[in-house]
């Protein structure tokens, strides 16, 4: 088990990890580095985090999980920074979106970082809105390499199981694949549908089917320029299918071919079963 | 106040509206036929209609409201027949989900009916699912006639309004336009969308996010097909335009144009505070 978890960042991903542990191990020491004063003397304010160390060496150098949750993009300098300063015993992960980049780039930092993405969020941002329950059932994605130390691997994965999350494996780049066709590309879908809503009579008629297809579309829009820059290639590649495959809808649609509509149709419904059971 | 409401079909709206009716005005008298006898015998049993007569002329000849709820390929028929049985009083209402073509169709039934588009729904279907709940806050959109008598316009109007729903006019052709954009060609998109998760490994990723993006897919893969064929050509535009979109979203993300990106993303996301204020 872990006794001091020390986070660098502390928005509503880290945040809401933050109030896990709190809630679930009062026992556990929390640190935390964060770019705004603000958001650490609420943290403070609310009993989240007990350390707020002038520097990163003070910060890592006894904590047994460090938790990058800052930004993506600033994710690998504030790596290369913590690294040396973690003890060898120390667990390294973060918590970026997309996963290839950071962790192709961080191979020699391997006996103590392991990548990670925490698949949960909220239209809301910030220390703020976190919250214990986010976690519950959440998969976290851990992308580690071959010679990840195996103790240190099933260690972390214990530890944010006990939180009530579901810790998987996968490779850095079938894990960006699978997001970029689950979630970064139903974002940019969202933000292109509520383009068709572009007066105010069609606005009138919206309901709650629309409201719904569009939630995503209130994630910061920072969010969705850190997964367009940094998992690019699959985003691009996920636009073009969907662009394919409303093509083909398209078509059956002009050529009133009813009944492999009906199949397409039928089958996207058997597919959202299976991941959605009733 | 309309003292018999008479319903030709009866599933998921025209069983969601009679329950409110039910709710609202028990001593209102409530009858209908329906294809199936099943469904009868049940909103029998449940209590939720009283009259069962074997012809039109009978359910429709002493009735205030009558309200073709069938699906929409078979309202222009069963409007042609019940028309000559209604009294001189009667407003004759549909609940077909788009407009143009049964509304352009029954001009010479202006003095009697009136199209009408109750907006709600659920990813279930059938008296079986039928909640009056739906119609609460629910748009009822009315497509009158230029010679639409205005009193029969407000009495039906006031009706819907006091079981809760929130009754609008406008033509039949803009409604169209409005309901492809926010409810037919994000039925479509939902549709295409879950193609994106055709493995396994995707599909255990998919959270919350993916699930209310999709959500709207559950729909009936008929009810898919009737707005295909009914509103064909909006759906197409509205194909169209959202094709349109990922490419211009396609673009700026391949050009890495972030700030043009950043203004999309951030105007789609005020696009729907305007509609869902937070």
């Amino acid at each position: 088990m872990f006794q001091k978890v020390a986070f660098i960042g502390l928005g509503l991903i880290g945040g809401s990890i933050a109030r896990a542990i709190r809630e679930k191990y009062p026992r556990v020491r929390l640190a935390a580095r964060t770019a705004s004063t603000q958001t650490l003397a609420y943290a403070c304010d609310q009993g989240l985090i007990q350390e707020t160390p002038g520097n990163l060496a003070l910060l890592a150098g006894d904590a047994d999980l460090i938790i990058l949750a800052t930004p993506i993009e600033l994710i690998p300098e504030y790596l290369r920074q913590v690294y040396p300063c973690a003890g060898p015993g120390a667990v390294i992960i973060d918590t970026g979106s997309t996963k290839a980049r950071i962790v192709e780039g961080a191979k020699k930092y391997a006996d103590k970082f392991i990548g990670c993405h925490p698949m949960f969020g909220s239209e809301k941002s910030g220390v703020q809105n976190a919250d214990s329950r986010l976690l519950r059932g959440a998969r976290f994605v851990f992308t580690p390499y071959k010679n990840t130390p195996e103790p240190k691997l099933r260690a972390v994965q214990q530890f944010f199981k006990a939180l009530g999350a579901r810790p998987c494996r996968t490779g850095a780049r079938e894990h960006d694949a699978a997001v970029a066709a689950i979630s970064h590309v139903p974002y940019f879908n969202a933000a292109a549908l509520l383009r068709l809503a572009d007066d105010d009579a069609r606005r009138a008629l919206a309901a709650t089917g629309f409201q719904s297809c569009t939630r995503v579309a209130e994630s910061d829009p920072d969010w969705g320029l850190d997964i367009a820059r940094t998992n690019k290639k699959e985003v691009l590649s996920g636009l073009q299918t969907l662009q394919k495959e409303l093509r083909c809808l398209e078509k059956l649609i002009t050529r009133a071919q009813f009944p492999a509509l009906r199949c397409y149709l039928e089958l996207s419904r058997q597919t959202r079963r299976k991941i959605y059971p009733q």
